[in-house]
Order: C-alpha cells, then structure tokens, then sequence
C-alpha cells in the first residue's frame, strides 16, 4: 500500500478535473481573446468556469477575481503592487505580516526591506494562531497593508481572519490573506469577512498546478504585476491557460460544494489518527483541533528526528513532510515549531501528515501501524544515524533540480 | 473544412504533448520539492524536460533556463528586474526597446516610464525590421538594457539579432529578446548568438498555454520577479507546474529537431498561399518572404477593413487575426503597420494568416478560394457597411470576460 499524506504540500488533481480540461488542449484550442470562432467558442466554458470560482467563494459581482499562475505570484502581485502604489507613489512605509506565512510572503517581505519598507512580523501565541490585539496594536498611519494567512500550512491553525478584517477595515488599512491552505477545507465565505486581497492555488483543493488566482474586492485598485495584452480586464496579462482555468473551475467546485460533510469526513479519519499516535510516548501534536483545518496534523515526536522519520515512512511508501515542501531541502529546524516556542531539538521532530477527501480509513490503519513501528525503530537507535545516516545514503533525495 | 490560420496567436497542443502529460495530473502528482517518492519519483521526467529544453535551444551548461507561466512573465521579469538592480538600486536610467515589440514589453516600458525609466522606443525600417546602426546609436553609458524582439507576432519579420548582440556584449549593455516567435519557426541557437536573457512560451509552438520560461546567459545574476519557496535555485518560486513543464519539453524537442525541413514544408505552403493572394489586384504584403518566418502573412488588400475580412472569413471557418490577439478587442490600427509607414486607411485592412506544421495543402487550396471570393464580396459593398454591420451585429464577438 502506498500513503499520500503530505496534500499540504500538494494534492492529485481529480480525475473528473483531468477530464474536463481534455477537450481544450488539442481540440478546443484557440485564444479566447482572438476574434474569431476559434477563439469565441471557448468563452462558455470560461465563464463556467468563472462562476464556478465565484459561487465556491461567495465572492460578490462587484469583486474581481483574476486568474494568475498560483498564490505564489498572487501574494507577490499583492505584497509588490502596495509597495508600488502606496509606498514607492505613496505616503505608507509599512507591511504588518506574522512570523509564520509562506515563504512566498516572507521571501517577498524580505525583498521589500531591501527595498525600505518597514516591515512587522507579528509572532504567534503557543498554538500557533495570530492574536486580534497584536495586529492592532501594531497598525500604525504608516501602515499601508495587513497579510495573514487563513490557515497554516504547517500547522492548519486557523486565524481569527474575520475579526482582523474588521480591524483592518476600521483602521482603513488594506488587508490581504493567503487562502490557500484554507479553501476546501474549511468554508470560506468572502461577503461574510472583509478582505481586500486573498490569494489561492488549484492545486491545494485537487486542481493542477501551476494556476490560481487573487479575489480582489470590490475591485479594488491594484497596479498589474504582470503588464502586457490586457487579459483579465488588464489586470493580469498572458494568454489565458485555458484548461487548467476551466479545470480550477471544477476542481473550486468539487471541493466547495458539500464542504460541512466533506469536513467532517476527513475528520474523523484525521482524529482517529491523531489519537492512536497520541497513545505513543512522549508525543504532542500542534493546537487545538477544533482550531486547525480538519485534515492536518503536525506531530512532534520526542528522540525521533523528522528526516529520519520521513525516511522511515518513505520506506513504508507513506508520503508526509517535516513542514512546508517548498522549503523541505534545508532540512532546518520546524520554522513554525520555533515560532510557537518549541525548543531547537524538539524544533527537528515536527512530523506533517496532512490527509485529503481521498484518504481511506484503510490507509489511516497502514499509516498507523507503520507509524509506530517508525517510532519504535529510530527510538532503538541514536539520534547520529537519524542525522547522518538517512539524510545522505538512504533513498530521500535531494530536490534541487539542476541541469548538469 | 474549418482552417486555424492564427499560429502566431496560439498553436494546438500537439496531440504528443497531452499524451506526455497525462500521467502527471492524478498518477504521478507529487511535490517534486517534497522529500519523498511521491516527489522524487518525478525527477527523471523533470530532468528529461530540461533536457530537451537545452537542446533545442542550444543552451550551455553555465547558462540557466526558468521555467514561467508564459512569456509574458518572463518578459515582465527581465524589464521589472533590470529596473529594480540597475536602475531603482544603480546608476543607469535607460531602457532601449522598439516600436513593435509584444504589449508584454510594450506596457511594462509604459508601467516603468511612470517610475521614472527613460524609455526609448526604436523604430522600424518599411521592412518593419530593426536596424542595427539605430540599435548602436541609442545606446549610451546609462543604458541598463537593450530589448528587441527576435520575430514579429505581426509581421514575422526577422530582426538582426547576432549583430545586435555584439554591439551590446561590446557596449557592455544587457540584451533581452523576446523569442516567443522565432522558436519552432527558425533555428534558435544560444551558443551562437550573444543573448543575455530570451523569453518563450509553450504555446507558440503546440506547447500548453500557461507555461514558458527564461533563458539567463552565464546564469547572470537576476532578481526574482517571483519570491517564495525557492524553487529553481530561488530563481523562479511557486510549485512547479509538473505536467506542463514536461509537455513543453516534449513540444519544444518534437518544434526544433528538424527544424529546416518542417521550415521549408511549412514555407512551401505559405508561399503558395501569398502567391495565390497577391494575383488579387491591390493588395500588398508586409516585408521580404526570405527574412520573415516561414508561416506568416500580413497582408493588406486596399478598400477592405480588417475586421469585415476578418468577419467573412470567420463565416467561412478560417481563423485569422488583424493583428495581436492580445490587443484585438481594441479594433484599432495596426500599430506595426502604422510604425512601417503605412497611413491609417491602410493600416486598418492588415489581415495575418499565419500557419503551422498542422496546415495542409488542402486548407491553403480552401483559404485561397473563400479569401478570394471574400475580398470579391466586401469589395462590392460599401466601406461603410465593414465599418459598421459586422463589427457589432456579426458574429465576431467580444472577447473580454467578465463574471458578470
């Protein structure tokens, strides 16, 4: 049996998402912003497509929301243009964001000091949340934007999102959330919180990779990050990647559309696992589970490395991740693990396993099974190995793609 | 018979190209950042597609190559970048560009002009070709960059792009081209022309739409457009688009591996076409055949308005373009026809057709015998009428979506 527990990291993209792009690769072709049948022809299906991303959200007609190549380039449109407009033309000079987003946001945050904006990482409290009176005790007249994520991909704690909207709306500061470990797995309705700016990818909800989009509300003002052919309303120029919009459209659909029983669903294998691992020793998991998106669990196991462990599970063809995939080469210490106060050794023995709609009751009883034979076996031998041994000669392999 | 003769619009997906795709959606669809099989397992295919990308671009090892969403980001990229590093952060202030460059480059020179970028736009000669003297002749020692596209997606019209080259290496000046229309068309080889950065895009060449990338000479320093997780060495983050990056590969080794032959049967066809559309009284076509790539026409037929053209041929099946899809809502002059020199009357009755490897002698037999009788028919009737009867009551639609 093989295990995919790591859809944090990624998701497969369902089959009925596959099916619906088919026709517009080799058949359905055409540039739907050419003027002609080729072109127009598709525009049907597009706007399905776009109601569909719309209804998944409740976004309002008012609102836009554009399409872009994942949240990747969607938090850097929104983090880069508020610099643009409202610090490099404005009178702002400051971002409020916390210690534990992506790397998209903190990379980008990091690039933006360079540049002379003044940026806050606000931390979190011991279960890795974002605390209401922190974000506001540290928005100031200078203050152009807000970023916090709606759920932790590391964690899955879920942020007061709601009540930080209304801040940031009160202070009438711009807020921008990334949304994309949050959409499908816990609703998300975008006329019951404000937020300006929210970011997502397909491929988090069983989409492919590679597409996504910024909500944008009531239209706001936003310089393009992306200049060119006027797509989108000129908001986001480059041909339109027609399959995989039409297939996010699906993929939006599917994980949206019974989202309380799907949640519940995946609950319930996500907590009959969390309480067997539980029952090992010297084990704790990460924030309370009625605050955590219902798929994730991040578990730290006293004396087991996490490389050595996912290692150990790799071998047992269980797919799951020390933390976020886009930064698992470095094999550092858990960021976010860190940020909530756990000490640097207990740091390196974050485990996520993080479980999708498809993950079977009978895949919960392998991993559970393999899982404490894991335990057992990299207990029973010095913590040296676990550094040296797997990460080196064992079959984890190093990420970096190169040329040579 | 229905006859797609907007190549240079987009291209079908070659029929190879989805089928490499296939396994990459819900069979293989791990992370390939993710420190496990359902990641790792990807490598080889990754590694293969990078492969058939240097190959066909005759890229060196030293050089890199970025995987994008298209080359309207990587064009945004090397402009935007070179502001920030050399201009925003260094002593230049200069940009060269030309008249009839992509909006991609065209609208990211207007955004940085806003940012106080002095921007100058080359000319072209009647040819709509980009002299060298005038390349050499702008560039001064705060020239950050210099950006000439390598064909044109109107014209087809093939710039000197060797020798331009030299005199920026020997100028000490960065060179940018846009190659998204020389690739697949004419043979492209990096190691024989001096090109700092080229843009491309999948879809150009029966690739998918939504992907392309950057070729970076000496793998020369470049800031991200793109922050985040680090993914291409930190060059270009965001979770690799697994399926697409392997389907270019596929379309770019299947464009360019017998690229003098697919040239001259592609060229066959097309000048056949010309030939049998120049025997119509009145009508010209842009720029000398044996320095246009092989696939394209713009051609002008005095009395007859681009759009009513494009109408009637649309009637009969055949799709054609006035000019940039991109921009083709605006029902405007052409604009690289305004830049050779041709007046505004003129300029409004360009009509592109542009071929492919998928075109056969039978649609260029049916092309010329309903182009002719359409030219016949639109003659007949008033200018008027093509101004304003199939413009808003035909069945060329809109292209702009809105949700709406």
């Amino acid at each position: 049996m093989q295990v995919y527990l790591d859809n944090n990291a990624t998701t497969m993209c369902d089959p009925q998402v596959v099916e619906v792009m088919q026709p517009y690769f080799s058949e359905q072709y055409g540039n739907p912003n050419s003027l002609h049948k080729f072109g127009s022809s598709i525009h049907p299906a597009l706007m399905n497509a776009i109601n569909q991303t719309y209804t998944a959200l409740n976004a309002a007609d008012a609102d836009d929301i554009v399409f872009t190549s994942g949240a990747t380039e969607s938090n850097n449109w929104v983090l880069q243009s508020v610099w643009i407009d409202h610090i490099l033309n404005g009178d702002k000079n400051h971002i409020v964001t916390t210690e534990v987003e992506h790397p998209a946001i903190l990379a980008t945050c990091k690039f933006l000091e360079d540049q002379g904006v003044k940026v806050t990482y606000l931390p979190v409290n011991h279960e890795g949340v974002v605390e209401v009176h922190t974000v506001k005790s540290f928005i100031t007249e200078k203050t152009a934007l807000v970023s916090v994520m709606w759920a932790s991909n590391e964690t899955g704690m879920i942020n007061p999102i709601k009540e930080i909207g209304e801040i940031c709306k009160e202070k009438g500061v711009l807020f921008h959330t990334d949304g994309v470990q949050a959409i499908g797995k816990i609703p998300v309705d975008l006329q019951d919180v404000h937020v300006d700016f929210l970011s997502f990818s397909a491929h988090k909800f069983h989409g492919p990779k590679g597409i996504g989009g910024l909500y944008i509300k009531d239209s706001q003002a936003l310089s393009p990050l992306l200049h060119g052919g006027s797509q989108m309303g000129g908001r986001r120029s480059g041909t339109l990647n027609v399959p995989y919009i039409i297939g996010m459209g699906k993929a939006i659909e599917l994980a949206t559309q019974n989202i309380q029983s799907t949640m519940a669903s995946i609950r319930a294998k996500r907590d009959r696992l969390e309480d067997a691992l539980l029952e090992l020793s010297d084990t704790f998991v990460v924030g309370d589970r009625n605050n955590r998106t219902p798929n994730t669990i991040l578990i730290s196991i006293k004396g087991v490395e996490g490389e050595g462990m996912l290692w150990d599970l790799n071998n047992g063809q269980i797919g799951a991740s020390t933390g976020s995939a886009c930064a698992s080469e470095d094999l550092e210490a858990n960021t976010v693990m860190l940020a909530i106060g756990a000490d640097n050794e207990l740091a390196h023995t974050g485990i996520r396993l993080s479980l999708s709609r498809f993950t079977t009751d009978a895949e919960v009883d392998y991993v559970i099974s393999h899982f404490k034979g894991a335990v057992a076996r990299l207990r029973n031998i010095s913590s040296s190995f676990a550094k040296q041994g797997p990460s080196k000669g064992g079959e984890v392999q190093e990420c970096e793609l190169h040329h040579h």
